[in-house]
């Protein structure tokens, strides 16, 4: 298997994100392709002892698509970007799947243009992972590619999402709720009524709508569906809620001598609780939709959480992830959708 | 001044919340009315060694609205329920503000069938005050009561909040922010796009877009706008978060001796953390926009939490919050919007 990694855009020096390729690649036993500036690639790679070859290569690309970069523009003007000519790579079958902690709007819009959609697929998807109380993730779709969505484009996520977590997850009957602003049916705005009536009348087990401040505890159900736009908005405004209380704890106990010994004893609980809720271990999203194996990881990222989106994608790549979505989407549309 | 509670279709008994109504009053100098059940309000009265009089009222009713029923429906059905009893009697000028932990889309809907909206307002909001780590608070409208928004409404709930920002809270040139997916002008939906453009040309100091994941570390701005289904899933999704950072804490916690002792040293700090971001001593959210000081209070409240929601009220009575809010309204007008 061979994973393109794309090491430029993202918050961290791309040296960083090398290394967690480079420790993803022993682990997994995967050849890795690293697309971005290629001095700064090889001189990672020989820190970590390795060469560009086989095993680690170097797609070199003189330019980069940077965070405040409008995404559509981006990827028209900057044909040697490291997204653009990775996408490229993966649509030209050089590599199984393609990784980046970039601009995440210009690697939608590049997937949708060099790629295209899979047949039957109006819109792609970017699906979220996230942890929950009961110790199993719950997956949240679209979580930032469309901002305005149709009816059909949400019963769409909840098709992929449902593909997804039985393809990659192994869920039997996985089920699929609407996030809304209250359980009872005929609650919050006409996009989410109509979806509502679409989802309860479709092929997928339905658990009706599920609220923000259930997902994380209860788990109401497997797959959550929702516009890219909210879907964005609770995903940081989760975040938001835990940097908060993590913050305020801490500074609550900065110069309080009895409440320091009890956090260094407690210190251990702060770490498991940090790393149950840590978006380094879930490490990337993938874009579900389009015609190949695209993995957006978190902005952010480091070589740890770097290295989990790439095992992510080669997930997707073991259950073929790509056939079986084609093949779920012409199978829904037989069954008379 | 004279409050009027409804203690009918909160979550907890009446008994409670008559009990937070009589300890505000005695420590307020207010007289409050309690609307529902007589029988239960004046046992609940004699329990606090107290008796219907000027002081502390009973307004009976015969109906409770529900959480589950249908707002528009049960305001119309339910003629002798709390909640329609009570607007009728702040419309009728009988009290200063009607509080509320009911059925919130009810109290909307009441509110605006019988009070009435503020000339030149399209659409009252819903105005939530979240603590944040700068110690101060930060506002946000809607967070509830439109699920479908126009930009015009967004940029009326923007006055409103800062209106209220002004006058109650004394913030001499209150900024608003615009809830967005990224920082960056042009991301966002379509609603998004038109109210960055009206906010921007508008008499609002304008703080651009802000995003979910800084408003409760960074506090961007004093007020932050948007439409109601999104402002609810941000609410309920920092919920979520914060609720599933202190379960997982204590859960990692329990079993393990040396965390425990840790954590009972730290009891004081946990006490610390919880208070500051308790909604209990936040309690109201008031509805803005219509003819009459309502105030939303939490379904779960208890006697603190429906303490806190009166004083919010309190508040707004003695700045005169309406008059002031049509004075701007028409104020805004004139400046040539």
């Amino acid at each position: 298997m061979r994973i393109l990694l794309d090491v430029m855009g993202g918050d961290l020096p791309s040296r960083a994100l090398v290394k967690g390729g480079v420790a993803v690649g022993r682990r997994r036993g995967i050849d890795v392709v690293f697309a971005g500036d290629p001095h700064e690639i090889e001189a990672a790679l020989a820190d970590s002892g390795e060469k560009p070859g086989a095993k680690f290569d170097v797609l070199p690309s003189s330019q980069t698509i940077h965070m405040e970069n409008s995404p559509v523009k981006a990827v028209r003007e900057k044909k040697d970007s490291s997204i653009v000519l990775g996408l490229n790579a993966l649509k030209a079958g050089d590599v199984d799947a393609f990784v980046s902690p970039g601009n995440t709007g210009a690697v939608v819009a590049g997937s949708i243009f060099i790629l295209d959609r899979i047949p039957e697929i109006p819109r792609p998807g970017i699906l979220a992972s996230l942890p929950t109380l009961t110790g199993e993730d719950i997956l949240v779709i679209d979580v930032g590619a469309n901002s305005d969505c149709t009816p059909e484009q949400l019963v769409h996520f909840g098709l992929m999402g449902a593909s997804y977590a039985h393809s990659v997850l192994g869920i039997d009957e996985p089920t699929t709720g609407l996030l809304n602003i209250g359980a009872e049916r005929g609650k919050g705005n006409r996009l989410i009524a109509d979806t509502f009536a679409q989802l309860e009348s479709g092929p997928l087990p339905f658990a009706g709508n599920v609220e923000a401040h259930h997902l994380l505890i209860d788990r109401p159900s497997d797959i959550v569906v929702c516009d890219g736009f909210v879907g964005n908005v609770f995903l940081k405004a989760v975040e938001g809620g835990i940097s908060a209380v993590t913050s305020l704890l801490k500074r609550t106990i900065r110069g309080r001598a009895i409440a320091m010994i009890g956090a260094l004893l407690m210190s251990g609980s702060f770490a498991r609780v940090k790393g149950s809720l840590s978006y380094r271990t879930r490490g990337g999203a993938p874009l579900l939709g389009v015609n190949g194996v695209v993995v957006i990881a978190h902005g952010r990222s480091d070589a740890v959480a770097i290295g989990s989106a790439v095992e992510v994608a080669c997930r997707e790549v073991e259950v073929g992830l790509i056939d079986r979505l084609s093949q779920g989407m012409s199978g829904w549309r037989e069954h008379g959708r």
